[in-house]
């Protein structure tokens, strides 16, 4: 084991990151210590990246960020059971107090002290990261490797579809960034019937498409776009869409997300909203008889048992969400394409595993 | 049977009623007349009285209104034989239309084409009214009298309290019309822990502590207002209330309700806002994982089952909200009564039944 | 119109049918006639010809059988709107009093005075039949003709595969009769993981892979029969199913069903035992805290939109499941079929629409 | 701190135990050592003391048995930091592995590899107890000490009455031993609304009444025996209860169960058979489109949030279920009193606290 890796460092406030050597972490009697084969970019990655208000508010520096991946165990705590050295892996990144009421009734993944890994503490975008033994997870190993890293989004996508009944719903999915794009996968696999991709970029609606949306509707207050209530009412028989799962956070894709669902239907909101939104309570919500769920995370650990058994039918193909494939040390070029709207989900290869690219 | 009674008529557009006599209301093969005992005043009646703007949108005169009531069968159609002349009976005033979605998978309630007997057609002002079979509920004789032409709105608290899990749950109920009151009564019958009502009109505080309140708080914000999130974080443990029931449609309370709310709660809204309310969706609903729901009258015919059972236990006094009873004629008095704060549930008793009061 | 049609009548208590002429059933206002272009036989049809314990306990004669079918609308009765001449339609054959408990509190397919059509009045093995206008369900032109008459057991299968959660589920369908298959193609529609099929028949197994099972198992207990516990626990990661499907009604899959179910999982119990079970609730149900479901027929009539719903994404294949088409005066041949375990699900084509096989 | 405690010891295979002294327990770095205050028995103990099939199956020898019980922590260990010493503590005596797929998935009451103090580890008939600080229950102030050593078998009333909808139910509790006595309080805590206690001893009928039954029958199948189901009939207008609660594990009882529960209804079954039990399926529960539930334990922590939420609105009156205290030496009377059917639940007293008698 050599004593230093290259990583991807925030070292101070401020825009961008370093690529540099920084320690091989050390790890307690139960943590796992994880040579990372491949780790993912997340939008939560690119504010890091460019310190906003939200990075500026929550970020101590240093941090190597990182909260999507997969890798083999390199070494165990001495009390670790769960694993051992050479088990491929991946993790909840969320780590719950364990004793806040959420956390006693089964609902830790909406821990009040939740301590996220790559936010809150050292990440994966390097070498090697720490990961508690309580949050590592085993991959089965018919998982296809490809998807291994980006099994923390897809479970926000698995945690959202499943939130509610899907089988034989129709659905809208606002927003087709990558959890967007898998939770269309996800519905489909699942037994929703029509499904309805909103999206203003071109390039995603294509995707969306090749996700397995029947419909791939341009939301935008133009010319270019589409008539998407009246879309969506002609193909749902006049009643609207049983299901909306709103992925973008934008404040004007959650009212005509909550336009679109039929009477009595289910809005999951996942997309986070950057102001408060005014929406017509009345009409949209309380005379429908609708539910709004909030969602967060990924359920700890069901989600990742239904993950998990769904990879395994092979009815998930997600490749087309993995646009790039990079070293992890060209991790500003990365960012450059995620902001060019071009890359949908990109993978990153830490030194030593770019072979794998 | 004479052929004209004495009933309320909303006769033309504009402010006001008329106290005069109409016609006895015929009806057809499947349909049941009958004789009013009592009838109440809701807030749907004060809004068609002052003639705003949501009566002037939907309200077509000449309309007997008057949505609560109970009375005793006096002829029935050729076709009825759910109940036959002398039954005492109530009835569900929402004519769902049993072929759309909602009728068909059983949410009548939510009913894309429900009409309302008393705002969509001749209601139970008088001293007649007119019911479809399929609405008629007979009442069991140990159900209080007195109760008996309230079950419309206490029907909305008992579907509102029972929506989600009540038991061992503590609870804020924000505004204390009746239907607030009558659910404080529902959710401490029904095993709520602690429970919080939020109002700013004393008088109703008061009555809301009767109900079996812990807490009776006024959200005021000036100085006589409570520090309403402060103690109910301090009576739950700093966790806030599992479950909140919205019965007034003020933004503000909506905005309190959720900020009070715990993580992974759930907030069910039955007040209407007049107008479109700004809500911090991503602290307020995403991150704390919480479920909204619309709640829409009283479903059919579960709720009357469930309230028919509650009212049998013994253990729902609503009598304190019953302030003022009334000869109908005097309706334009419960009016004032009504705006003045004065008054919870006003009954009208119809010519001829005046002596019950 | 005719004055007579040719008919299946079972005219007398006793063994057998007759084909023969009968009058065109007359109709009321609510009712609709519908000219029948398939029918399919059951297993209760089998029943009826062999005039067992039960036939004899239920069935007054003279009567018409058959309750899967599918048709065209010829006449409809005064007071009908839903449908019209010439509409293409099914229909759920259990007719619910609509007063009931049940009825009123959307559980009309528990009604506790249902009668169905085809057992306790004429049904469908004729050239017309009658049908409540609430029952009439109208089908999306884009549902195959042949599918159309065999939405009564596929409804029981949606009904019994969706009545808790499928979707990342492992499942064993015990019994691979008609409703046993349809479960295997649903289940899989629905997002199932692993699906076991257990069955003694080889030709059901064959059908069964065909359907989506991932392993056809014989559960016999002789030299021929699977260690189907053994490979149920190797194949779940030691864990036992989370689902089972109990189609077959016999006690030795009964009990299998709740061995090889995991500690908290879901047996949905739809085929009938013709007599008493021994059951160890202790280990069985009650240490691995199991739910265990009754299911009766299908929901009315949300299991018809969620068929409809599904068949619409074009991705159940059920056609293997159809094993003969033949003349409907062929009746007995057909029973002949059904006993040799030879056919799964046959379709019967009334006299003047033969040319359709 | 001494050394030595007195403690009942079951100290080899064979009826009966011994008073005796016994080390004070050892503790690790993540236990709790707690200084009893109260226990109480438990049928298990009753089997333990008579050593029948099940306990020689079960019980490894030597064996101090108690599982419920309140105490004062004494010393903790040093990474413990839930409680401190002199904290009011009670404990869920279940100790789930933390690995298995039920612990992952939120339900480590159904743990596959359950160890319960008492029975699988020396547990609370002593002075001191240790118990690992994941389950030690912190108590509330406000709950009264008398019930603080039963909250376990409490806790198993909890969970069964609010595995399904209680509020406006009916409800049969069969079995009137200490938690269906329990049962019977909450369900009514929790506004059921008839209730029947199903019970062929006299005195806990008479006990049942006392903890709010509407009416206690007596199902022996005798001259003295009521006419339960014509009873029950009668009173639930036809159709049955909404829930039955079985406590007793007794065929007969689960099969009346059965047979009074209404279509559509819940059961819930905690009572432990002793054998296998014969039950008509398709009539009782197929037909019906019952929910059997097995219940087992208590939800792990969400039952104990529940009680304790319970306890503190005040109104479970739980106090007639104590029939007897006792010196905790005096075990051995304890059992005989179970025996002969004049106790309920028996407190017992360590040495140094019979002060509290």
């Amino acid at each position: 084991m050599p004593e230093t890796m290259q990583a991807i460092v925030k070292s101070h406030p401020g825009r961008g990151v370093e690529v540099r050597d920084a320690p091989i972490p050390s790890y307690g009697a139960t943590d796992v210590l994880v040579r990372v084969e491949a780790a993912s970019v997340c939008g939560t990655d690119l504010h890091i990246y460019e310190w906003d208000n939200w990075a500026q508010s929550r970020i101590k520096t240093p941090l190597i960020p990182g909260h999507e991946f997969c890798g083999v165990v390199a070494e165990v705590g001495r009390d670790v059971t769960a694993v051992k050295a050479g088990d491929f892996v991946s993790a909840e990144m969320h780590v719950a107090c364990g004793r806040c009421l959420q956390c006693r009734i089964g609902e830790a993944h909406i821990c009040q002290n939740v301590k996220i890994i790559g936010v809150d503490a050292d990440g994966a975008f390097a070498e090697y990261v720490v990961i508690p033994e309580s949050n590592i997870w085993e991959l089965d190993p018919s998982i296809p490797r490809e998807y291994a890293s980006i099994l923390d989004p897809l479970g926000n996508a698995v945690h959202t579809v499943l939130a509610g009944e899907i089988a034989a719903r129709s659905v809208a999915v606002a927003g087709c960034g990558p959890i967007g794009l898998f939770a269309i996968a996800v519905a489909r696999a699942c037994g929703a019937s029509t499904i309805f991709a909103l999206e203003v970029n071109k390039h995603r609606r294509e995707l969306a498409q090749g996700m397995g949306a029947d419909f791939a509707l341009d939301p935008s207050n133009n010319d270019l776009g589409d008539d998407v209530a009246g879309i969506v009412r002609k193909r749902t028989g006049g009643n609207g869409v049983d299901v909306v799962l709103e992925m973008s956070g934008h404040p004007d894709a959650i009212r005509l997300g909550l336009e679109i669902l039929r009477t009595g239907g289910r809005i999951s909101l996942l997309g986070i909203p950057s102001r408060p939104v005014e929406l017509d309570l009345a009409r949209d919500i309380i005379f429908k008889g609708a539910v709004v769920q909030g969602i967060n995370g990924r359920k700890m650990y069901e989600t990742w048992y239904q993950m998990e058994a769904l990879l395994k039918t092979g009815r998930l193909d997600l490749s087309p969400v993995i646009t790039h494939r990079l070293p992890m040390r060209e991790f500003a070029r990365g960012m450059e394409l995620l902001k060019s709207g071009e890359a949908s989900k990109i993978l990153l290869y830490p030194k030593g595993r770019e072979a794998a690219i």
